[in-house]
């Protein structure tokens, strides 16, 4: 595990972060000469090839490189912080009801519309929130933490592993259920990274979001929310999982497995959707009542003991494959010191035979490379066809029935644990968060003729 | 239009290659002093860089790229091939009936197992379809011609040039129709490619494929090309379309568009699905039966004169988005000479805020930038959130409800006519080939609670 980075970093910087237990979002002091530069730990950038550089976001909010030398001087200013925003709200709470913590990380739920410019920003305002949905004060004892605040187009890698260190920092308190409050652009994959990253949850995770902002009539905020703290309240599972409008109408939210689930609409109450699996429950909110139509793979279970994985490498890469893509992208990407690829390819798992050669370049050079589907539906199946067969040669492994997203998180998770291309392979082929659905039936296939 | 490339190339090659009247799949003999190259002429692979290759299929099936220096004398030795197959063919045809020519590129369709290695080939057998389908002797007097034979992962642009040349060939000849049989991978880009390629089409272009090899007992062979044939003979519309199964049975086919078509599965026969579009027709084989279902966009008129426009720029990428990219893959497309980027961005046309610099300088560089939504269902609006005004405002061209797949092509084949920005820009706004609709209804997006 000697080669595994820290947050991206590696040599001197990784040593001297270790040393001072530095942690994303740390505030560091960083002298180097008479020059100082103060700001929060950012994950290290691909941008800034291998050179040692640290990446820390200034008060101004612009992210820089400083360079490192033997001679700089890094310190711990201040840990993170995580604020503490509605305990005790305005409302009284009844605390024999299961303990609920929601981590706002921003986005259209926690939004309202500027305006001055017409645009929505994420602005949190918690009392609101409460405001809007005081149905959840029947449901759950409720505390609210601000953990990030941006837009989730901006998430990476590395603030998957801050929200997972938060979740799993209340589970490991004791509480019942986590509710994170996350964009809607990219909350897919942060619950998929929330599935690998915390092992044997005792409760559950619930992602929620709203695809129209909260100050708007046709807001789906409310109705996603009262879900989300029911199924994180109440549910007999204890994954991670996104809640939202199961149809465009309310009457009942659907809870979608972390590892399976896609935003398949881009404006539509209805738009995560579960792929090559059926969503784990339907959820009447109105009802207070959890349905089960799908696969429990996790119980809850409040002895279990949560283990937090939530190292996540920056430098994997997630390519779709098309008619003119020519094998100079797959060259620079080796060339570059990226530490893995996962291909979106067609049909069965394939790529045109002209970048095959780069390809087996990639993985000789130790670079695991995994084959997805653009086709999203279905399983890879690489025997079929010569070309598959020749990229199997050429070393690549197989995703199976995997999401292409929910592969290159996979991806970077397990590089993040071993750069060891055997051990790779063998946890890239293990379902470990069902990520994998070994029985694929009939019915997962939507009806698209209505 | 005198930046234009010539399948890529630029300078003394274009010239020369233009002297000659060269075009793709033409046997080429090249010499360079004492050395002497013989092959097919293929489109410029990015892979060259922006050096003086000439890009030939040695007749060992490897393309090799030779290096033209004034003194490079460049032959055609060859007209390209397109083998007549099929006619006459050993059953007697019907000369009354409607005339349908069918190309042939390679696939399943036409392909059969290798029993050495278990793995499937392509290698036509134009009799044994014959056979196979009798039926169609009764829907159209029938020649086949074998353009091709590849498989669909290795089609690339300069090859659906020379598809859509044989396609406007027989439209020009006064063919009733034109069926391309087509590897299912890669057959909803042909299809849209096509879509562009010819204007004023006066017969439809219906490309067929098979997701079962054609020697297996569940093959869909059979049925698909009785359905495509029945639409190229009779359908009252002329568009570039896909006929495929429309559901699991043999009850219909579909008629897709082929600029809102998707390979939606790895392995079903329904695999083609429309995307934000209805189908434009169910189609009752063996009732010889077509039911307009959608909406009609081209009429089939016989006095029409189709139009060929059939450069497509090799030099246009497909980039997803995901969380950890870096901005430095949008830069090395800059540096490397690309002509266009279409973003496959999340939700309503995002991207991390942290690439819009790059992007910014892409369009600088005048490099047009066009936004397509990894949800594939639903419209760019880039208007609602701060994210998607920035990207407006560094030039991004949003691309409306096309599919990614399609608006890289569209792309691809607008840079074939102009590399001016305004141009590029009034192009991919305007609605050419089906690729926007701009009316989206509810029922478009399939139930996907079965």
């Amino acid at each position: 595990m000697g080669d595994v980075d820290y947050f991206g970093y590696r040599g001197t910087v990784k040593e001297k972060l270790i040393s001072i237990n530095a942690k994303i979002g740390d505030r560091l002091r960083v002298r180097r000469g008479d020059r100082v530069f103060e700001g929060l730990l950012m994950p290290r950038e691909a941008l800034y090839g291998d050179k040692p550089y640290l990446v820390i976001k200034l008060d101004n909010g612009y992210n820089i490189g400083v360079y490192v030398t033997k001679d700089t001087v890094i310190e711990k200013v201040a840990e993170k912080k995580s604020l503490l925003l509605s305990r005790p709200s305005t409302r009284s709470q009844n605390k024999s009801l299961p303990s609920i913590v929601m981590l706002s990380t921003g986005g259209t739920i926690v939004s309202k519309v500027d305006y001055e410019t017409g645009a929505v920003k994420p602005a949190l305002s918690t009392d609101e929130l409460l405001e809007w949905v005081p149905e959840i004060s029947e449901i759950a004892y409720l505390e609210v933490y601000e953990v990030l605040r941006i837009f989730s187009e901006d998430m990476t890698p590395g603030l998957w592993a801050r929200i997972a260190e938060e979740v799993y920092k209340y589970m490991t308190r004791g509480y019942d259920g986590v509710v994170v409050a996350h964009g809607t652009d990219t909350m897919g994959y942060t619950a998929a990274a929330l599935a690998f990253a915390i092992k044997n949850k005792p409760v559950p995770v619930v992602l929620v979001g709203a695809q129209r902002s909260s100050d708007r009539p046709s807001t789906d905020s409310a109705f996603n929310l009262k879900s989300a703290f029911l199924v994180a309240a109440k549910a007999p599972f204890a994954e991670s999982v996104i809640v939202m409008h199961g149809e465009t109408g309310d009457s009942y939210a659907l809870v979608h497995r972390g590892t399976k689930v896609r935003k398949m609409h881009t404006s539509r109450r209805d738009a995560f959707q579960s792929i090559n699996d059926l969503p784990i429950a339907k959820v009447f909110p109105n009802e207070k009542r959890i349905e089960i139509i799908g696969r429990i793979l996790f119980k809850r279970d409040r002895d279990l003991e949560p283990v937090l994985e939530n190292h996540f490498d920056e430098k994997v890469i997630l390519i779709k494959t098309f008619p003119g893509i020519a094998s100079d992208i797959i060259d620079y990407v080796i060339d570059k010191g990226y530490h893995g690829i996962v291909l979106e390819g067609t049909g069965l798992g394939h790529t045109p035979n002209k970048l095959i050669p780069s390809i087996e370049r990639a993985v000789d050079s130790g670079i695991p490379v995994v084959m997805t589907s653009q086709c999203l539906f279905g399983r890879i199946n690489m025997h079929v066809y010569s070309t598959g067969r020749k990229l199997l040669a050429a070393g690549v492994i197989p995703g199976k029935d995997m999401l292409p997203e929910t592969a290159y998180i996979k991806l970077s998770w397990v590089l993040g644990k071993t750069r060891d291309l055997r051990e790779v392979r063998k946890l890239m082929l293990t379902n470990i968060a069902g990520e994998i659905n070994p029985r694929i039936t009939v019915n997962l296939y939507p009806r698209w003729l209505q």
